[in-house]
């Protein structure tokens, strides 16, 4: 019995895609599961990363015992420097996934003061009156767990990513026991992704790979250039452990390609054969069937090393006509077009390219499909379910995927968004009072500067069609405009265009300022609203634009 | 024997997606098949459609002979008016194609000029130089063709868009046999389309997708709402087959879903079975499980019909929850996150959505994968083969795709993008010099509205960082700056940020102004340049921006 209530406070990757991160609140104490980040969309404009708003819990500071990682990919870790910015809290995590973080915390210079403390699979973590327990998954990423997290209300089953992998490359295998006897023991409530829930079936193993990789390498006449992920160890083992096989030396282009394979080498979960390993400057002299490229920028970034080698805009390395280049990646929805761009590029250097669906994909998903959810489901068996890790669409599914397990003890499904809360004590569970969540958009490099909504919302509007800004000189001594009024624009029209309309506008704004009354001209935001309107119609009228309209009066 | 060149002329959609069109000369003379348009990239910004440029058929408008449409597509026909509207010129085209270019006529109030001339597969035209005979081929669309064009040189094969459907539910078989023939008798060249050469094996045929249509109709226990393109007649055939036969009545949502049936209805190439057709209107008010509803907006566009649905902003169509919503089409590249948007919203209304490569899809492509191509390519065994419809990687692979043809009298493969020209005469064929192509992007609504790229081009630039404008008075009389120079911003900064950056920035400003000479401050082009330059220094210093500066003189 207890009389407290255990509070699901998703802050983030529920009902959106990326920058997962959940609070767990029983009565004061609060622990965080994931602190991600995600890469913007289109729409907003100029923002480079985006994490959630972590005000919930820099407004809760004092109580926050501790973060806690599943494992180290952006979506999961990405947010973690700007959450410590805003409060101070110890960070538990495997190794590797510690040094991932470690890795962008040197970024901010904040590795000082992190409390980065290192746990294993099977560790148990007290923290006030949490106690968890980290279980090995297997994922595309090494060192991942799920969490067990004893309450004083019951078990919560914290996923994190994973797939059933039934042949991990590192024969590591899913600690499907210990979820097995959480469920048998019986579990409060389950928390599973559901990134891949809408594919039916298993996922491939990361072991099928392996044949269609093999064939890359007894195929390929001349240099092979491989691209995927830095964070696939699994991929890059596979990959080493062919080249030596074939007699061909591994050279690392880009950084994150670099600094990965250096961490995973560090922790011994990347074994690098004697020899095979080749400096990135002497890709081009050895012979091209005795080399293998392995770059990173999968998705067409367009400062990737991938990027630039498809550009023949890279030092160490040059594509030449004959070479084999392999997309190692899925294509991340919404990178299409620069993905593609960049294998046109590499095609007109004469390579052969292989990429997407074509038959094999040299690549196999990290996140389980719906029958390895359903075996997570069965495990569990939980009293409650709240599916994580997916848009709306998908954790729509998700919870439809877990109908069956109402005769199993399961006794409700609960659809939370971002923001929404679920609360549980021993009356049962119920969505409570939502929290304020949100987006922090932050800009390129400058780590501190954060992007308001209205800027974004601005710069929309600015590219779409550009701004018209008439200025208006009043003069000081006699109160009336100074001349005809001045109108600067861009991204407008054609300057060839636009002149006769601008030329115009001067004289609506004109007769705007001549038909107002000395009153309205005196209060500058009445004149500078009239403005607007009547130059919003005009321009509206005669060109069908809404340029943003800002007018702008001077007193000289 | 011939003294005279026969030149290929892609104008568009070669080492490009859509905007399909191409020249073909012949001494003086010249055709043109197609004359498409696409959607713009994002970075078109505030672009609504792009369609070839036309100039080169402008500047030899005596010697086009004709427009000859090879189908209904956009990426084939979408531009016609705009060609039209450069040059007067007769249009071939089937009965159903030439239907849907004078509906596209209309909007442009372009109807009576037009010349149209409807053929039909096995018909012969002759013009100028160039007798041109049109072969069915089978495609997502009805009434679509295949061009084998004689010329004094050889025979052209242009085959449109085409897949080798074995089964089409219209049984109208792929005319293979005439194109064998011609293969037979010795081809020139041959121009095929390369869009799904990256997929191996067999696209399914159209019936494929029947048994899974079928399913839905079956397994939905209440309202049925199936999106597909209002282009895919088969489609829509099947629906109202599986409506009849399952006693639901269907209701048309789109205006460009009322228009395409209508069409297809008034050529006899759609059957509606007597009283299934229902009134939008009466959608709601039948029994759930006795209704379809067949909706356009597949792709997640903002003001389709589908959309509007989908957040509940349709006069006569809700989502319930319990319906079961379908989108019969592909997901195009790009458009995925408005699309899982939409998605998402539907989800929430609490309706079963199936979509993408959900198993199965209700969904096959109307592009032939490789050995459909391959087959094209052995039945035509052409002499010279330009793979057309693609992007360069696509190009590249289907040229790789008939390297076994060298075997049977395959010369030579010639990769052109949109632009390049290749010369054939009796001595062979090469790449020719170059003709100006390029893009044309035309504003909404405003058919006359063409925007230029360097409007493009400030339009992303105020996107990214917003725009920053020192505005200074400078006196008639005494030639001096009167008073501290204004600063206007928009999306550069949120404006707590930003008031103390921009008051440096009036500093920054005046000091320029004073530490010009008396000759610098009278000019005023070098005045902006000098003050545009010492900001862009200062706040890309202090803010790590880069707006667009551009400074305001005004005389007062």
């Amino acid at each position: 019995m207890s009389d407290q209530k255990l509070k699901i406070i998703p802050l983030g990757g529920l009902g959106e895609f990326g920058m997962n991160s959940m609070a767990i609140r029983y009565g004061d104490d609060i622990i965080v599961v994931d602190a991600g980040m995600m890469f913007p969309d289109d729409e907003l404009l100029g923002v480079d990363i985006v994490t959630p708003d972590f005000s919930y819990l820099e407004q809760n500071a004092a109580h926050v015992r501790g973060l806690i990682l599943t494992h180290g990919h952006e979506d999961h870790i990405g947010g973690v420097p700007f959450l410590l910015k805003q409060i101070s809290v110890p960070v538990y995590g495997t190794a590797f996934t510690l040094a991932l973080v470690e890795r962008r915390l040197e970024e901010h210079q904040m590795t000082d003061d992190a409390k980065l403390n290192t746990v294993k699979p099977g560790d148990r973590l007290e923290l006030g009156p949490f106690s968890i327990e980290f279980i090995h998954v297997t994922h595309s990423l090494v060192s991942c767990v799920a969490l067990a997290i004893t309450t004083p209300l019951g078990v919560i089953i914290h996923t994190g990513d994973y797939k059933v992998d039934p042949t991990p490359t590192d024969n590591l295998l899913f600690d499907l026991h210990t979820l097995a006897a959480y469920g048998k023991r019986g579990v409060l409530l389950l928390m599973s992704d559901s990134t891949n829930v809408d594919r039916p079936g298993y996922t491939e193993s990361e072991r099928a790979v392996g044949p269609r990789l093999e064939d890359l390498f007894v195929r390929s006449p001349r240099r092979l250039v491989i691209s995927c992920f830095s964070s696939s160890i699994h991929r890059l083992q596979q990959i080493l452990d062919f080249a030596h096989q074939y007699g061909r030396k591994v050279a690392f282009f880009g950084r994150s390609m670099t600094n990965t394979t250096e961490i995973a080498h560090d922790l011994g979960l990347l074994t690098i054969p004697d020899g095979v390993l080749l400096r990135p400057q002497d890709a081009m002299s050895l012979p091209p069937n005795k080399v293998v490229a392995v770059v990173s920028g999968t998705q067409g970034e367009p400062m990737s090393a991938l990027s630039r080698v498809a550009v023949d805009n890279h030092k160490h390395l040059s594509i030449e006509r004959g070479d084999t280049v392999a997309l190692s990646a899925r294509i991340i929805p919404g990178n299409e077009k620069g993905i593609y761009r960049m294998i046109n590029h590499i095609s007109r250097r004469g390579a052969d390219v292989v990429y997407g669906t074509m038959n094999p994909p040299i690549h196999v998903s990290g996140h389980g499909s719906a029958e390895e959810l359903r075996l997570v489901l069965n495990l569990v068996r939980p009293k409650y379910f709240v599916p994580v890790h997916g848009e709306y669409r998908q954790l729509a599914r998700h919870a439809k995927l877990a109908q069956h397990l109402s005769h199993s003890g399961l006794k409700e499904t609960f659809i939370l968004e971002s923001g929404n809360t679920l609360e549980i004590d021993d009356h049962g569970a119920r969505k409570a009072e939502d929290v304020p969540v949100g987006r922090v958009c932050i800009d390129s490099g400058t780590l501190d500067e954060v992007v308001e909504e209205f800027v974004i919302r601005d710069r929309r509007h600015l590219s779409e069609d550009g701004f018209v800004l008439p200025i208006i000189a009043i003069s000081k001594s006699t109160g009336r405009c100074e001349g005809l009024p001045e109108i600067v624009s861009r991204g407008f029209m054609s300057s060839e265009d636009s002149t006769g309309v601008l030329q115009e506008a001067r004289q609506v704004v004109l007769k705007t300022l001549e038909s107002s009354t000395a009153e309205e001209r005196g209060d500058w935001g009445v004149m500078q609203e009239k403005i607007r309107t009547d130059l919003k119609r005009f321009l509206n009228k005669q060109t069908s634009r809404r340029p943003l309209i800002m007018p702008v009066i001077l007193e000289v």
